[in-house]
């Protein structure tokens, strides 16, 4: 790799002092106009690297918006990224994003590596194991703009992006009642997470409405993979009292869940009504076709770039704390009984 | 957003020179080693950030790597993204990603996004519309290194990663006709890139080999969406004499192809034989099951990784110009005629 061109190299090049140089790539009036023009094209001739150069001319500027995400493999996610994508580039922001693989250190490796990117601000939704947000201090000492998303944190100088994950979960849990199941089971992630824990308590509160008790049993927390879906099924299946309904906190569990059941001869939704989360494209593809919870990710991802460029733009603080987004039940065949 | 701390500053806190600021961040000897730690204490201190302050200790090296993709909503990419970020943590590498959302334009503005992130490495595969690698100049014109995968250009200074298309499409095509299929439609993309162009290649082979037609009306070409899959299926049923088979570039397409030729009550595969590429999730999950391509994304992204990171470690070119890596045909139900 070729040596890093720095502001002494150019000095050198043009027999000035560095100050001079360094001064000149900041548009010091100090400096004669026809010195800085000649210091600034020796630079770009030179290749001295944009960010120092940008972030001189522009106070700092990067025009880079950073995103941090659990994982790049779901629908959800890649919907939110469009969305981003789409409102950052239209504002002539580009994003560069990280996977924090759902490890708290690896989400504190790239806060530190986007720091170290220059980004405008940041975009995040928390590691599954994440406790506190400390290892984003580097940014709020500073005061650039830090907007959770989905996975949020509650943080005084931070707004929030959600949707009502009690309401969704209460609603999902009251259409298999509706649909006369008295056994519902639960799929789900790690409670330290607001989305899963919200959901959890949403079912509970829908089943304590509906007079029906709430078994401990029937409440199967994985990792939300394929494999864990197939899993769930198995194990609920070999309970002494298996479920009549199963509501999985995503699509991926649903769907690997229902492959289970009906290669063990259940029909779907007689014997066990079935709903998913978040409506990804499996679930217009698996048969009897999947009843799941239409989660806005484009529009989750549009509101988070939208709201941090504002901030951006107005170097101001925001009085919003949490910005919650409409969702809604889409029933399909895997749990209509009563058509 | 406060202000950027700048060498200037930190000199002024130590009452040094600038230019001793500089040397000192640089471990220059001319400056005394308690000097030395002093300034870097106090660099700290105030927040310098990272990246001036480790390019300058590190000669440059920021241990990140950049990755430009066309879009993150595939399966493939996400399992080529593990595959990266899986070698790339276990070597001390981080990865920041970006989307070119299919445009040679934002892959240019997601070069020099990158190249002012001073990534040490690029993994890339290209746009629909690339046309060329110039934009790509400012890391070869400085000896980065570049890693083509999937998506690739041939370019002497840089390796691509890629299985091997032709036969791919051949082996799917060749499939297909041995299953009886006599006029077989090809459903593909931009064939600009050579992963369409070397599959639409091995699919006219196929058919040349076994004497068979090939009929332009048949080749539809498309953005590969779900969407483009549906209509797809509703171009190819309403052909005077519709195809008996169909092979497409992906599992996307292919499965909402499928959904359109079921609801039109077209049995798949005895009327139409259907076959995908990619071993996409959602080709377990459509019924009949989907034979289709399994594409090792998790491979290619280690390896792409790898590659890059061996390069980056010894410093030096690399002699290989291609790496091809293994593919193989999976048969489902989708277009297995014969059992």
């Amino acid at each position: 790799m070729s040596k890093q061109i720095t502001i002494y190299d150019i000095a050198e090049a043009l027999q000035l002092s560095p100050a001079t140089v360094s001064r000149g790539l900041k548009d010091h009036p100090a400096i004669r106009k026809d010195t800085r023009k000649r210091i600034v094209d020796k630079a770009r001739e030179m290749g001295y690297q944009q960010n120092h150069f940008a972030s001189n001319l522009r106070k700092s500027k990067s025009n880079t918006i950073g995103v941090i995400v659990p994982r790049l493999n779901s629908y959800f996610m890649a919907s939110v990224i469009s969305g981003m994508e789409k409102v950052a580039n239209a504002a002539g922001y580009n994003l560069i994003i990280s996977q924090s693989i759902e490890s708290k250190e690896k989400e504190f490796t790239n806060v530190k590596t986007l720091y170290d990117s220059r980004v405008d601000g940041l975009l995040v939704s928390l590691a599954y194991d994440t406790e506190d947000i400390s290892h984003f201090d580097l940014f709020l000492a500073k005061g650039i703009p830090l907007i959770f998303f989905d996975r949020v944190f509650e943080h005084p100088q931070c707004t929030s992006i959600v949707i009502d994950n009690f309401k969704a979960g209460y609603e999902v849990t009251q259409h298999l009642i509706d649909q006369g199941c008295k056994r519902i089971a639960h799929v789900t992630g790690n409670i330290m997470r607001n989305v899963y824990s919200d959901r959890l308590r949403g079912y509970k509160q829908a089943l304590a409405n509906a007079g029906l008790p709430f078994d401990e049993a029937l409440v199967y927390y994985c990792n939300l993979s394929e494999q864990a879906g197939a899993e769930a099924a198995s194990h609920l299946l070999a309970l002494p009292h298996p479920p009549d309904g199963v509501f999985c906190t995503n699509d991926t569990t649903a769907v690997n869940c229902m492959r289970v059941l009906k290669q063990a001869g259940i029909r779907i939704p007689e014997q066990i009504a079935v709903a998913g989360f978040n409506n990804d494209p499996l679930s217009k593809v698996i048969e009897p076709n999947l009843t799941t919870l239409n989660y806005p990710g484009q529009e989750m991802g549009e509101l988070a770039a939208a709201t941090l460029i504002r901030k951006l733009d107005r170097n101001e603080g925001s009085s919003i704390n949490t910005l919650v987004l409409r969702h809604d039940l889409i029933v399909r065949e895997s749990s209509l009984r009563k058509k």
